[in-house]
């Protein structure tokens, strides 16, 4: 019995070095150098190659090494009775609300602009803040976390998601209100799961629909952006920057577009970065529950995508 | 009677229409051309010339035009008896708490560090956070806000003010514990009002102090800070950068080495600027207050310096 990391590109020995100190006899196996297929029966994955599982007859569970299961769930070959959990860790949301309270704060206060004002010792004391609203698409555990800070901080919120919400504590607007959610905001941040429905939504019909100059945080996948709409919504001032952590290729290849354009800040997909200290115990913890035949914790709704 | 705005360089007509509309018939002078100084009876301030008050014989009441009252403290020309208000303003405070929070977040993120690299295209993920603990000295109304939103938002936190406090709701140092409060932190926000025990006090004896890499973020005033003694420690490491709002010369001449520092981000005193709006209402309450003999509000405290 073994369990696969399987993380191509990724260092994988900070996970190892958790896992052994917290399950000593359990063999470890690292993609691509996996000795004895046939005894892995856990697999912990982040980007694996599609159909590679089925090296692996034995195969009783799979665990996300993140939030994100899009990269799992595309491998069609996965049979549907392996069960996907995936990492659910109050560090991740942490993170993450504070890189997006950061985007929306740098917004709002126009760091760039004074940024290039100190370039060429400009000292312009007009009109110091813009009125923001802030949206935010995707209301589980991370987007209902930074409505709740920046709610707190005295900013006007609202949320938006696919299913219908009772007593949700902000304004929320479903599916078929995307319009006038859209009219409520100027600040637009993505938490959306990454599924069918979901890919591709911030595309040129959306930037059309919203205020001028409303300024996007992508922080949930790559996929959410047609980058192209993004430049031109940029372009035509319908969107007025954007602060991007994910991309459609990762590393962003060098001929990208984003990379010299100003009214983009980026970084490189690390606004919530797993934390292996918290997220091994929950891995070993799965393993524990499977082998006793106790329900596993953060199973992943195939058909729901997240 | 008249009311006399004093605020040389800045524009007064935005608050000339809110003080027209909430109090028609009083009547109004700006400096320099007053025509009747025996007339004025009340003075609206904003870094006025020394001495300019003795003009006005029959002066009653002196209010900031904004939190800070040291540009009206330091004219030692001003008689005790005539009372100094100054505006205390929830849009005041929460300006500031935006632009400390958003400075706090930029430094826990890395911002500059992801800018080099975008411009020079480098993907590198590694190591996205920094561990900060924000200390804020001076913990009045402003600096109060600001611990209680950094801690919602799950920061460490502590305090440091002159005085004793009891019951205060967050870690507290007072005046001859700096020391202890330094060695707590890694982030330094000065929020102190300016009074001659805190005047210089973000020298390089505190600097020295300091945990290595510490981050400092002035938006009291300028004069809290020896700008040499910054650099200087910027230099040696001992400071890892500074956000910057306030300057001992304001405009900052062109010649300052701050502009040209890449690791101080500045911003031309526009963290907190008072809202017409609301300060001035309360600069006609206190006028109205005075004449029917009752008490003012926002009085300062002359010894205490604020």
């Amino acid at each position: 019995m073994s369990l696969a990391i399987i993380s191509p590109g990724k260092n994988p020995d900070v996970w190892i070095e958790e896992f052994k100190s917290l399950a000593p006899d359990l063999s470890i196996e690292v993609y691509p150098e996996i000795t004895e297929p046939e005894q892995v029966e856990y697999a912990f994955l982040w980007q694996h190659p599609e159909g590679i599982l089925s090296d692996f007859p034995n195969l009783k569970m799979i665990s996300s090494m993140g939030a994100g299961v899009d990269h799992i769930l595309r491998d069609k070959t996965i049979p549907e009775s392996i069960p996907i959990v995936r990492i659910v860790d109050e560090k991740l949301t942490w993170s993450m609300t504070n890189y997006v309270v950061m985007a929306v704060l740098n917004f709002h206060r126009q760091t760039p602009r004074y940024q290039i004002n100190q370039t060429r010792k400009v000292w312009d004391m007009s009109a110091p803040e813009l009125d923001v609203t802030i949206g935010v698409m995707g209301v589980g555990a991370l987007g209902k976390d930074v409505l709740e800070k920046l709610d707190f901080m005295g900013f006007p919120v609202a949320g938006f998601g696919f299913s219908e919400k009772k007593d949700f504590p902000f304004p929320y607007y479903s599916k078929d209100q995307l319009g006038d959610f859209l009219k409520k905001v100027n600040v637009l941040v993505c938490l959306l799961p990454l599924t069918p429905e979901t890919e591709n939504i911030l595309n040129k019909d959306l930037f059309a629909q919203c205020n001028p100059n409303t300024y996007l945080i992508n922080v949930a996948r790559g996929k959410h952006l047609v980058d192209d709409d993004l430049l031109e919504a940029i372009e035509n001032g319908q969107i007025s920057g954007a602060a991007l952590d994910v991309y459609r290729e990762e590393p962003l290849p060098e001929r990208h577009p984003f990379w010299e354009n100003w009214k983009i800040a980026m970084t490189p997909h690390i606004a919530s970065v797993t934390n292996p200290q918290a997220a091994a115990p929950q891995v070993i913890e799965n393993i524990n529950r499977l082998e006793s035949n106790r329900e596993l914790k953060n199973v992943v709704n195939r058909s729901r995508g997240y």
